[in-house]
């Protein structure tokens, strides 16, 4: 069986557990603390062949490690529903996936580990920032799912599941989510999709 | 002939020019200001079909337009020397890929923008925060690349090229990028790859 070195409260991780739990491919889950370890021979395991030192970390039966939820999605997700296979889709699949990395997730992401998870309350003026970010990402999502009812195509791929994974926590980030209507539509259809798991489940 | 929405200060941009003129593929580039523009209908036409408003974006012949410097290395790089074609050397491409979108160039290209290219000098407190998480990410690819010649495999891959974008940059963002001594020997050896361009050429 996979195991998956996993953070319950990770966006990241819960994007791997969305995509492994509707594909209906079993797997372990084994806890990574965000604040460090009382654990560090599981940390120890974790880490072995790990240069980026970041959950999501998918290990297979071979002892293969994979890691960087994009890519693991990509992984088990190709040849699959969730990933078109029509060149050009694919292709629009990758630029929302990497609009997430680099846009989404480096804003929504961070400003809600320094509001919820850090040890200290960040700086003001960080927080702003963050913020501002957070606000034209989810400006760019709403404007692009308005009268969509997924991101590429007609049906759920793993670019809604990507998006989906730190968007619907901008609550969390203290962000007003209601002025992004669109993005909260579509997180409604999000949670009812085959295979829904909420965070924190 | 392929058109690129280029910006002639901007790593992810730079990407897309080297691994075009590695591959020998014509383009033509089209400047688009950073600053916000002089020539309105020279930007609606770049902004045409690109819902995330970003460059690099480019314009095939027959009209469709790629964006996210990310999925465009892969559409031209698959099935080049850039890509390798084995499944798991290709997955270690894609971390690395996203390893750059997520952590290097959050950090590094955002402080070097603030530092060098927007209006407003940033707050010390953010400039504090983005120059903390550039080390971190320039200590993770100099442990990884000591004792390798290239990121992934023998031979230089779209994740050297991607991950040179923003990191040779970094003196622009005021760091000390001699304290990441590996980094700085591959930088050299990246240099003198064939096809190599540098920003501003």
């Amino acid at each position: 069986m996979l195991t998956l070195y996993d953070s319950s409260v990770s966006g990241n991780c819960l994007k791997v557990r969305l995509l492994l739990t509707k594909l209906g491919i079993e797997f372990e889950r084994v806890e990574i603390s965000v604040r460090g370890d009382r654990e560090p021979a599981k940390r120890e395991r974790f880490l072995a062949g790990n240069p980026r030192r970041k959950v999501p970390t998918v290990v297979l039966e071979d002892g293969t490690s994979l890691s960087e939820s994009m890519a693991i999605l990509l992984w088990f997700g190709d040849g699959t529903r969730f990933v078109p296979s029509d060149r050009l889709e694919r292709q629009r699949v990758l630029e929302w996936l990497s609009f997430e990395q680099n846009n989404v997730e480096p804003a929504i992401a961070v400003l809600r580990h320094a509001l919820t998870l850090a040890e200290r309350t960040p700086d003001p003026a960080v927080e702003a920032f963050l913020r501002s970010r957070s606000e034209s990402v989810l400006a760019v999502m709403d404007a692009w799912i308005a009268g969509r009812e997924f991101f590429v195509g007609d049906h759920e791929t793993i670019a809604d599941i990507a998006l989906f994974g730190y968007s619907h926590l901008a609550r969390d980030a203290g962000i007003d989510l209601d002025a992004f209507g669109n993005v909260v539509a579509w997180h409604e259809r999000m949670r009812e999709q085959p295979g829904f798991v909420a965070l924190g489940s």
